[in-house]
């Protein structure tokens, strides 16, 4: 069934004890050509764009000529509510991937985000996975990669440089100077319409004909787009975790005197241009969303686009070959398509649509991961991302540590870079037990989407077998269709093999698949659905201006699109502090956006933070490149 | 006597008239797999990275293996005081290397600059030449390339989000916390030495022993960088022409309060990393260049560096790929080496040290162009980049247009984007023989240096046999080798025949190669050389600043780096308004600054513009995909 390919030749593990740093394991890889990867998937040399000998680009042209090809099983990672250590989902990830590829001789594609190199040098480092379930080279993967989020940025920016500078000009321009400079004079004397202005003319209800022949108000409509400074909300991106850019004040050089505004920079990943390379379904989609993104609002209300600003075309070409999904392979020879890396709040938080279509064509098993637990990532894999897609998921995998639930029973605060707390590398059935329901929550939250469940419980070697019992007895009263313990950031593949088996009978239990709310459902319907359904909310309570704005974007006409709550990812509930599976609260909606582009409304359930900063002590002390050999080290 | 290749092919031009758009010719062109030009040029497969099927790094292990190769000649490309429409410099440097390459059967390589891609969005348009001399694919010249400019922005930023990350957390903390953050217990309870750190305790006299034996005042020394941030110097970067971060006010956030300060944001190509870039003979030597680079002082007025910020080593691996060479063609097939892009005013202004060892241990003859006339790029050029690479060049091609000697002759103001006044397009032998001094004052420049001089007069439709026959007798007369009219936008190489065989007569000249000035002169003595000699300056006058700065960089042992003038392009002198070769005039030192990573100083004498602004109507507003065939359009 599947396309011809040359066989695919696991590569060996050489496990060394006790494990050594992620990236000691990574260089010590044997790795294959990248080429080859591909061909063993049934990917032909010509539909690789390589970026030297471990890293290539897939052309799309490749999903023209699977048109035909049956989809494999498309098996989603998610978690529990996380510590802020993380539980290892993309650890369990690349191993549930390396134990199907490379132990049991299943065709699979594994497909994740792109990290932000932000908090590679501040507090988080890799992003690869770990141990011996890795993507490789680790250095590629977390650093530039093939420039996607470069693009993003230099995107991004354009357009933020286009809107400061449209403003200044317009101020200093009277109607026909400014519809001069727009519609400029040819060398015949001719002025043309340029494609860009003609859906700001549709829009406008004008004829997108002769410019000679606009009268002076519809060229005045047409050139002045009067953006209201105050009401800019497209702010800048970098991919530095820079937080002395969070508030800003731009436009105070000499020459831009009198137009200064305040606002500020977000980490490159958290641009909207991100949300659409990950839900894009090529590059005309990609083109009509990167003209759709609204940018602020003119002095009359009315949004104003990308498209207006006549920066759309130049963003697409900017952003051409970020389409394409980048291949790399995890430290077993196993195939990955690395592609985009939105936000799990103020966006979607999951990899690319188009990775996986072309993956599912492949591919007898395709693993991906969404952002954070499955009341975030998860729930908007499957009303967002599968909605746009069409894509219908096979398995859900939810990844549980014993420390986090211990965690959620009541256990003491786990901060990044302290030491734990004895509880949680002591056995403590009962701390554990009143963790529990966090798990049972999130395990129903998957259910109500109709997809049967695999909990992938990752083993700590000072989990008790009488902790991980209890773990597995839960899981299955709540519905779970299994629950496993996974050892592969220690063994690698070998170390997912029984996961790998209850996904793959998993994945054979026909799907009953379904969104949880339908489009046509108001704003506020949808919302309430999401916060009593997944959160267990009681309600949901509105600000003024989350009301207003739920007013504005009816008559807007963006009430149809999906929703993707702003909330964070350390509780169920929009609060932090409350951990397990909490009831007898209501949702605080305190504003909602919009992501036109995109293709989603984002209430905000609290403040988000979207830049980072940095230690006092960062991550980057300890990179460098060893004066000997050249090879990075420090970069964990 | 050449490394073994495969014998080149060259690729025939279909030329077409009038000639289209430099887009729509280089759409149209054939291209060889970009494995095939290494190939022809001698550089084994294994020793290139592809990205994609026409671009790729060169990696520098080349340089081992041909350690012992014969050098080719090395030839500058520079020009007359430009126009602001620029006198077809890179299209000259490119037609030369097709009609040496492809018509006269020599190993020739092309070494170029990376341009911005701020400029190619607003007014300027591409930089890959023009007409039948470009080099392609001119999408990927111009836009992303290899990602080498990305990641000097990376690099840049990272350092500047760890300055003022580092000023906030040094007020946070007292100096005991300070040490415990800076030297981190291991798990076994021992605290290490950071290499980064080391080199700040060899500066302060302080043994790099282990950091519990440090006393509680040399505690504070390592640890408490008491960065003044009035003094920080190093400002932020993006590639994109964004004129409202030319100044503007950081650390406005609710979490910063207290610490907002005034600064601004460079074009990326500003940045002193790519100075570094530019100059670095391995990957060790960037990394002790990035390591010398001074961020700003402490309150004691002593330097602060990148490596006091322990950042050096991350900036290191994340410029670790831009290091290599970008290998691409021309038009007919010849290869070029796209590297690094430095400013000719603030820095010097030439592509890299590495692409050009590279190319001259490759091919019989290297073309290369330095930024601006020969007053700017040139003698830095020679002053600067020779000085630090050793090698010794051969032959200078000098560009001029008997338009902009007729601008310097007196003509009426050229303006981009506006029509050119008649004198520009009718023979006018009166205006073109008052503008003649500035021709010859270059000529004298390059003589100075002790190489010879070919002119290229890069001929337009509307010059008369007249006029290049005065340019061409002015030329001679002034010492040049030979002055010759080049039609290659037009013709390809085949345009250039005239000019390659000329060249190839200088070139075998022997080299009285001379720098203008020794190290070992001083600050004032240097500077006073470059504007009596080059610029034709009756003397130099300091600001107290200006003095001031000479004083601390003697004082520094900064007095014995070579000298780069900010001066402006497009007069001789310091006043942009003095065209043709004016006497008679000071030149007013306003400021120095120092690049110590890089390797020079650099005297300001006037505004140099290091961010450039976009107009009502930027170049973006063409630029598109094509909705039928996916391809780019509107990228002039």
């Amino acid at each position: 069934m599947r396309p011809a390919a040359i066989p695919f030749t696991p590569i060996a593990l050489r496990r060394v004890e006790p494990v050594p740093s992620d990236l000691e394991i990574a260089q010590a890889a044997d790795l294959k050509p990248i080429l080859q990867v591909g061909e063993e998937l049934g990917i032909l040399p010509d539909e690789l764009e390589l970026y030297g000998p471990h890293k290539a680009k897939v052309r799309l042209e490749v999903l023209d000529r699977l048109r035909q090809a049956p989809l494999g099983k498309y098996i989603d990672v998610t978690a529990i509510t996380p510590t802020p250590l993380g539980e290892g989902k993309t650890t369990t990830t690349v191993g549930l991937s390396q134990a199907l590829g490379a132990h049991l001789g299943k065709r699979v594609v594994t497909c994740i985000r792109q990290p932000s190199q932000g908090p590679t040098f501040g507090i988080k480092g890799g992003a690869a996975g770990g141990g011996y379930s890795q993507v490789i080279p680790m250095e590629d993967f977390n650093l530039h990669l093939t420039g996607d989020i470069h693009a993003i940025t230099a995107a991004h920016n354009l357009v933020a440089a286009a809107i400061d500078a449209r403003i200044l000009h317009e101020a200093g321009a009277r109607d026909e100077q400014l519809f001069d400079r727009i519609f400029p004079k040819d060398r015949k004397g001719k002025r043309r319409f340029p494609r860009t202005l003609r859906t700001r003319c549709e829009r406008l209800g004008l004829p997108a004909r002769d410019p000679e022949h606009l009268s002076p108000e519809e060229r005045r409509r047409v050139c002045r787009l009067d953006i209201d400074p105050a009401a800019v909300t497209w702010r800048r991106v970098v991919d530095t975790s820079d937080r002395f850019l969070r508030g800003i004040t731009v436009g105070q050089g000499e020459e831009e005197k009198g137009f200064a505004r305040e606002t500020g920079f977000d980490i490159a990943v958290a641009s909207e241009i991100m949300a659409v390379l990950a839900l894009a379904s090529g590059l005309q989609d990609m083109r009509r969303r990167l003209g759709d993104i609204v940018i602020g609002l003119d002095r009359q209300g009315r949004p104003v686009t990308t498209e207006d600003l006549g920066v759309a075309g130049a963003m697409t070409v900017l952003m051409r070959d970020a389409l394409k999904p980048t291949l790399m392979q995890t430290l077993e020879g196993t195939p990955v398509f690395v592609h985009a890396g939105p936000f799990a709040n103020i966006a979607h938080g999951n990899s690319s649509i188009l990775a996986d279509q072309i993956a599912l064509r492949l591919a007898d098993y395709v693993v991906t991961e969404s952002g954070f637990g499955a009341d975030m990532g998860m729930e908007k894999f499957f009303d967002i991302k599968c909605r746009v897609s069409g894509l219908v998921p096979d398995v859900v995998v939810l990844v549980a540590t014993v420390r986090a639930l211990k965690m959620h029973g009541g256990g003491p605060k786990v901060v990044a870079g302290k030491p734990l707390d004895p509880v949680y590398v002591e056995e403590n059935l009962d701390l554990l037990r009143k963790g529990l329901p966090n798990l049972q929550a999130h395990i129903g939250i998957a259910r109500k989407f109709g997809v049967p469940v695999v909990v992938a419980v990752n083993g700590f070697a000072t989990d008790t077998e009488a902790e991980l019992e209890l773990v597995r007895a839960a899981s299955e009263e709540s519905g779970a269709e299994a629950a496993v313990v996974c050892r592969n950031w220690a063994l690698g593949g070998e170390g997912a093999l029984d996961l790998a088996e209850a996904v793959m009978r998993a994945a054979e239990k026909p799907s009953a698949f379904q969104f949880l709310y339908p489009l046509e459902a108001t704003i506020q319907q949808k919302i309430e659905t999401i916060a009593r359904e997944v959160y267990g909310a009681d309600g949901v309570d509105y600000s003024p201006e989350a009301e207003r704005k739920i007013e504005e974007y009816t008559r807007l006409g963006y009430g149809r699109l999906p929703i993707c709550m702003a909330k964070t990812h350390l509780s169920l509930s929009h609060d932090p502090a409350l951990k397990g599976a909490p009831r007898g609260f209501r949702i605080p909606v305190r504003d909602i956006r919009a992501s036109v582009g995109a293709g989603f409304l984002y209430p905000l359930l609290g403040k988000m933070a979207t830049m980072p900063g940095l230690p006092t002590r960062p991550g980057f002390y300890d990179v460098d490149i060893d004066p000997e050999t050249g090879r990075v080290v420090g970069l964990f």
